[in-house]
């Protein structure tokens, strides 16, 4: 746990500030009042390379060293962690390997490529993305750019967290609850430690698939749970089995609970937001929102944040959730 | 000319502070490189009630009288007008009622309803809103907020321009061209005297529909030039049949020029905005962003700031430009 500070998440902030999009936090008042609460987006979908996963790959990649640069990276990802690490190598003039999914969306696979890296498919049924991408890294020497478990990546994405704590205490906001969607707990953990440091009486939450509750089950449990193997969720970031050997300490010491709703929750709140914020989201990337919305998160009377984390979405998806 | 300063603008923008969003410059760098320049966008997609107009409102409302806010105020729009006014009086405790033509999206007026004020619907074709408002003004006492001609109205809009000025000296950007849309011309009035100040070597143009381009005709002709009755585009927000009297002057004397573009580039802008961007933009808000991308404005080697200035699009146009 102390693997993270605080200051390494300032430390992160200030390597990050040159690359990286501080994004608002909406509101709407016609929803507050349709809620009885105040709810804030964290409109991180609006991040470069359309999630905050770029936030991580930059504070890991902007600290390579020369040779590491020459010899590049190599990461394993759904899709967002992808183009994050694609577009951060890019910048960092490293090339970059990729291991993705064959089913993962198509905007993110070719996202990935036009940043340049080289993508390798693989069946999520039945290959190990960690054994192809450790089998890759050993033949070529280069630098794996894993997705949460990392204390680096860890800081990155806790620059999330430092920034919500940051507008909202400019706003004079005191935040009930933050909810942040999980798949290996990255970014709610290194949120968690901003938190804890900014607004320790935060609530915190982590949002999951139904049928992917591993995390909130594991902070229950206070020990590591994993999903029922053979669930399916439109959710295609957050099917993450487990959470992190590093995040869910964290997560378990800052006391987050788990909250988790449905597929269909989660299209309505992909529609809201289009509606509402004018944002595109990700079914992923609504989840903290449809867990406040649909009634999982409790905000009558509250001040809620929640993050929506990437937009990469494929046109057909998103199609169905305006026909909600 | 002399109606409204630079210092009207900053007072403006401390007046707004505790309710307006301050919304980011987004990039995309895969599009960068695609257009062989650097193109920013202002997302004001994201201000509050989905478009920029809610700055000039509540930059009108909050200097209301108690007696004027007792009576309460008035305005005329195709939509985006009629939700900032309409959020603003809610906010300043005053009634609004708001002219609106009949055939606007229904997203629009919806939207204006539900911020509680009362809709008045009039036939664009063959009755004039100002006709309508001015009598019910009249009868009522109400306090005109107009659109654009009214140096309050100039003044909050021109707090983007102050925004763009400002964010893109953060980041160490210097500008040489901004594009923003035009409808009556407020925003871009503003934004000029803004600009003025603060960036004077940018080049400033203005962004209308096809057919549509009395602003670009009135600035080459240095008077005001009408459009031709009778066409139709998609941009329901930029039908204005020619600038504002106060508008205008402050244009031409920046030596703004104009450009124009079509309902597909608009379309395709749109869809654009949806990929890179993660947006959701209405077609007038993606016109200036229609006119980079379409090579009515040149990109290549430059910096170019365009303003999205609405996200208040029904569903059915939405999904016409994903198809695109």
């Amino acid at each position: 746990m102390a693997m993270v500070t605080f200051s390494d998440i300032t430390a992160a902030a200030k390597r990050l500030a040159p690359f990286i999009t501080t994004t608002p936090l909406l509101e709407s008042e016609r929803l507050n009042e349709r809620l009885g609460g105040r709810l804030l987006v964290k409109a991180e979908s609006l991040q470069k390379t359309g999630s905050f996963k770029f936030r991580g790959a930059t504070n890991r990649i902007s600290q390579l060293s020369a040779d590491e640069k020459t010899t590049g990276v190599l990461a394993w990802s759904s899709g967002n962690h992808a183009q994050g690490v694609a577009l951060a190598a890019k910048l960092h003039d490293t090339p970059a390997t990729i291991v993705m999914p064959a089913d993962a969306p198509h905007v993110k696979i070719n996202n990935t490529r036009s940043y340049g890296a080289k993508v390798v498919l693989y069946d999520r049924y039945t290959e190990s993305r960690e054994e192809i991408g450790t089998q890759i890294a050993r033949e070529t020497g280069a630098v794996v750019v894993p997705p949460f478990d990392d204390p680096h990546i860890i800081a990155g994405q806790g620059t999330v967290g430092l920034e919500i704590a940051n507008q909202a205490k400019q706003k004079g906001i005191t935040l009930d609850d933050v909810a942040i969607c999980l798949s290996g707990g990255g970014l709610s953990a290194g949120s968690a430690i901003a938190l804890k440091e900014l607004s320790s009486s935060t609530r915190l939450w982590v949002a999951e698939p139904e049928g992917f509750d591993d995390a909130g089950r594991s902070l229950r449990a206070g020990e590591h749970v994993r999903n029922e193997p053979g669930g399916k969720s439109i959710c295609d970031a957050l099917l993450q089995p487990t959470p992190g050997e590093l995040t869910l300490p964290i997560l378990n010491d800052y006391g987050a609970g788990g909250v988790n709703t449905s597929d269909d929750q989660v299209l309505m709140a992909m529609k809201t937001a289009f509606e509402e914020f004018k944002l595109v989201l990700e079914p992923g990337g609504a989840m903290a929102l449809a867990c406040a919305l649909s009634g999982q998160l409790e905000l009558k009377g509250k001040t809620v944040c929640v993050v929506a984390t990437g937009g990469n979405v494929d046109q057909n998806v998103f199609e169905t959730a305006l026909s909600c």
